[in-house]
């Protein structure tokens, strides 16, 4: 018999919203990377793991387009922050069901920041068992201009990690895109 | 409920010798590895995963040693062939007997070459779910001299790759062994 350890396996996904669709869609990479995680780890297995949502919040640069940037007011800047945190519960809320679902019992919360230095923190501090984090593919041309998480997580995080390409025929028009 | 597919988790794990002990011991890293993925991931869901050993047998170098490489006769040639094969076959019977130690399904075969070909090629024949390789975790200066099979294996196969370091109590005084 394979040995069932007392403490579930703890699987940190990391997740971020669609380029193409706006908060709160989840993006197809993310999608695909816990889809994933769900069908070939956990499988029937509910009670061995627990999923752990980490969703990295870039501060908004373009928060400011629907609002008269000259004149925003403190009030403005107020809103804004309450709007992204709205939206990131949402984006959260997306997987958190999902799990549910599934039967699998998770945690999920937000971090402002950089995702690829979010990421590497998380694992520092949660200490997860394996890291599961979504990857477009790009190829290396595209790459040098827009850098990818997953290529960062897999040198620098303290844990087994799993990059999970998004399937061919879900490879938008623009591969940045998701 | 998760959903439980039809078929079974297919888990690739690559395994090589020690350099330390010699065949037909499993390197420090294969072992972590392995027992990483059924502590991890298997769990007790044993019916749900099948692992697929693949050990990459390097044509041996130093096969000539013991025996006078001028007169070596077509005959030395097969027996050292042979004893190569046996040694093979010695280390994966050790994982075959793990696997059947805990209850999980398995495979094991043996192809010459190069580790890093082997693995690819191994994973575009057979298309297995995830590959699992073990890693000393060498440092940069280290990995320029030695190369190493996990980082060619992350860029260049094609299916989701975890690698797992060593434990750093487990690490032999020199760190490129095993």
């Amino acid at each position: 018999m394979a040995r069932e350890s007392a403490e579930a396996t703890r699987i940190m996904v990391a997740v971020n919203q669609s380029s193409i669709k706006g908060y709160p869609h989840a993006s197809i990479s993310s999608r695909t990377a816990f889809e994933w995680a769900v069908t070939k780890l956990v499988r029937s297995n509910v009670t061995g793991f627990r999923l752990l949502f980490v969703h990295a919040q870039v501060p908004d640069e373009d928060a400011f387009e629907d609002m008269d940037s000259i004149y925003a007011s403190p009030e403005d800047f107020k809103n804004m922050k309450e709007r992204d945190k709205i939206r990131g519960l949402h984006l959260l809320e997306y997987f958190v069901e999902r799990s549910h679902q599934y039967g699998i019992p998770c945690e999920a919360w937000i971090r402002k920041g950089d995702p690829k230095e979010v990421i590497c923190n998380e694992v520092k501090t949660v200490h997860p068992d394996l890291l599961v984090v979504g990857s477009r593919g790009l190829g290396p041309f595209q790459r040098v201009f827009v850098g990818t998480v997953s290529e960062f997580c897999v040198k620098h995080v303290e844990c087994p990690v799993i990059t999970i390409k998004r399937r061919p025929d879900e490879i938008p028009q623009d591969p940045i895109d998701d």
